[in-house]
């Protein structure tokens, strides 16, 4: 259908767009890298041997892939002009949690003042929003809760907590080179591949647009993880985390797929529910919960702060810290692969929903 | 009419916001000032005795302002659901000029890079235009071009001039305590007055939406002002010139009053083109082209660079700094009367345009 060839030229030209942004990010880090390292934005690496510890490591690289994100998707307005009002709402959104993570690199700001500005950030597409405000209820609960419940503004209370958790429980799953980039990659691949699948089903106008998002967001966040893999050339700074978390809420509340995107936080969610007791100041929280590096072995150990990094060390042992990494990646792409599992295969969505494939209520 | 009772309604409310607003800008502003000079976001005032000059004075305080601005003009959005589509694209282009400014202030950009993006900045606005794009002609160029003249995507370019000329001349027309703030301020009054003047008129829509970000606009930037005027006890930044020149700019493309805008920025022009020779580099144009500080008399003198402060030194005589800062202050006012005065005064329309009032062509 016609309809269909033309959603298939924006897409393609969506992907072209992110290809020059993967370009843009991959030329703009080394040069921005230097303006962080003459301007003090920098940290040292507190996992490496001592004679490399010392070298300063610029940080808050976010900004370059925010920036290039932005100019990528701003680009592209002219060529979707009938989305454009929650277009439009989910960049206030972006932009202002990409400005308060760079805020944070550079001052250093209050986790309240933090927690308050990310509730603020998500009211621009909260507004504007215009999707569906039910929740479809997974068979178990319906004796309880009915086939479908009506949240109203519940569902907008529900979206802005989405949002707070997304970007902070990326912040928090940190410690070690390449975590955040990687863990916002593999996701967001994840998201991608799901809204390709859904682009059949009927929200295919919420999917397509959250590919619009997406597409420009996995481009640009793979040069950064070229950059900050182990062992890091560049740290990412709470700009990106920020913006990376708002950027996962916001194209899965366009998308209306929140519940899914909430599977393939799993990780997170262990690592945000594990470090709970810390965060509430119930067991005493250090400034940094990162493992111990053992100058002896070069490798990481657990050092008894509760996160899902101290958690694998403990029942896999210590290890180097790319290592690590890839485990906790490959742990994240366990996730995403069992929350297709929930959402797709027949056998699961039988004891969930109706049938395999998404239909409208 | 029950319309207008509405619009009354909203304008009340957008400006109890603002109130608060304005409120929280004096109280937050001491509070990030100490971040901004715990992290070394912090210059000298070149401009004052040696005893004083060591003082750092904490920069960049812009970041408060365009802040609180962003939650006002967020917390409004529910109240006016029918312009969002403008509104979030005006918040977007703004937004990303504040985070521009404030990269700027910690990172040093370079200028090409500065006048790309905020050529890119202002694109989400022109995109979600959807006003007229045409210019009516004023008397004595009718026999050349007709009545009014359709410029189509041309108008668009035209949009994006004012944007980038607002943002810059705002920023180069600066060095001594308060001028930044001020002259936004006044600019900011003479639009309000507008666009109050213009609710009776044919637009009335379009100047509306402009009141709803120049409110609180204008509240912010009075609680900077009170900390920033002589003696500064901070320092604006380029984070609130980029986000003054943008809101300014924004406000005038909503309100389809750009050419109004042109008249009410007549000292940023006069500087600007003043500065020319040296932006361009055909006479030298040295790091600070701030008047030189006389520390035997206690005033500023000529310093022979090309810019208007210079000028009115070189026209009145040396003088103190805050009697140079009212001096233009009192040009920026006569300016505005002046702007008025040809878009109101029966004499002067008459040889510019058909009638007193704003007609629809
Ligand atoms: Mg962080
Ligand atoms: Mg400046």
């Amino acid at each position: 259908r016609e309809e269909r060839g033309e959603r298939r030229v924006q897409i393609l030209i969506s992907g072209l767009f992110s290809l020059a942004g993967f370009a843009l990010t991959l030329k703009l880090i080394p040069i921005v890298k230097e303006f962080c390292l003459r301007k003090g934005l920098c940290g040292r690496d507190i996992n490496k041997e001592l004679n490399t510890n010392t070298e300063k490591i610029p940080e808050s690289l976010g900004i370059v892939v925010g920036t290039v994100f932005l100019v990528v998707v701003i680009l592209f307005q002219p060529f979707v002009p009938e989305m454009l009002r929650e277009y439009n709402a989910a960049l206030t959104s972006i932009l202002f949690m990409l400005f308060l993570g760079f805020a944070d690199d550079v001052l250093d700001l209050r986790w309240s003042i933090k927690i308050c500005l990310s509730f603020l950030a998500i009211l621009p597409l909260l507004v504007s929003y215009s999707g569906p405000t039910n929740i479809i209820v997974p068979k178990p609960f319906r004796p309880l809760l009915g086939l479908d419940v009506e949240l109203s503004y519940f569902y907008h209370l529900y979206m802005a907590f989405i949002a707070v958790f997304c970007t902070n429980s990326i912040n928090i799953y940190a410690g070690i080179n390449g975590l955040e980039s990687t863990q916002s990659l593999l996701i967001a691949m994840a998201i991608l591949v799901h809204n390709f699948l859904e682009l059949q089903g009927p929200y295919r106008d919420a999917h397509l647009s959250s590919i619009f998002f997406i597409l420009p967001f996995l481009a640009t966040t793979s040069g950064l993880v070229y950059f900050n893999w182990y062992p890091s050339k560049v740290f990412v700074g709470d700009s990106f985390t920020y913006f990376s978390g708002m950027t996962l809420a916001v194209v899965s509340i366009m998308g209306h797929f929140s519940k899914t995107l909430l599977l393939l936080f799993l990780p997170q969610l262990i690592n945000f529910v594990l470090s709970l007791p810390q965060l509430f100041g119930i067991i005493h929280c250090p400034r940094h919960r990162v493992p111990t590096f053992n100058p002896k072995t070069g490798k990481l150990e657990n050092s008894k702060n509760l996160t899902l990094l101290n958690a694998f060390l403990f029942l896999f042992g210590p290890t180097h810290e790319e290592t690590l990494v890839i485990r906790l990646s490959i742990f994240q792409i366990l996730c995403c692969a069992l929350a297709f599992a929930v959402r797709y295969s027949h056998a699961m969505t039988n004891i969930f929903y109706d049938s395999g494939a998404t239909k409208l209520p």
